[in-house]
């Protein structure tokens, strides 16, 4: 089955953070097992995603374009670009910042 | 926890495909639960992946970049790129060709 980018959606402020993310929903929750969403995010330029704690899934921040600093489990910023994996497990938080002029791409998986 | 990409690998005709493929794994069936592999392939010029059975899992091919075809779970050829995702279940085949003269890159989850 191939599933075409639709349904691009533009959150201000996502969690606290400063700015406006757009994203793109594949797969939710209920559309097959072992895996609760898919989404391709973009960050524009200078943007943020606050930092969040994750209650009942684990998620991957795996960044395709760009460059920033993931705010890890243990609150610490630590720079991250093109093809890091940034992943929390159960009941961690996370955050994302786009430090640089042009926009941060990443896939989104939550599991 | 920031996962590098590290340990690529050179594959060969895989599964019988065309050509080389060039494979990052990031996320291994031990590191998490609920999610088994997370992998950055890129498929050379007029690679290809032969078409192949997933028995026991199931797998998202995503494009990051470039055009191919994919070859779906009904055996088909359906023209892909940058942005659409993929998806097999368990018990379904799947199978990518890069028709272009420029690699091919995806991201593949396998869960």
């Amino acid at each position: 089955m191939i599933i075409k980018p639709e349904n691009t959606i533009e959150l201000k402020n996502r969690f606290g953070g400063k700015g406006s993310i757009f994203s793109s929903s594949y797969i939710k929750e209920q559309d097959f097992e072992g895996i609760r969403k898919v989404l391709e995010i973009e960050l524009e330029a200078h943007a943020s995603i606050g930092y969040h704690q994750h209650i009942d899934d684990s998620e991957i921040y795996h960044i395709i374009e760009g460059k920033g600093e993931f705010q890890d489990s243990d609150g610490q910023f630590k720079p991250v670009g093109k093809g890091d994996c940034c992943v929390i497990t159960k009941g961690q938080s996370h955050g994302l910042v786009n430090t640089e002029d042009t926009p941060l791409k990443m896939m989104a998986i939550i599991f």
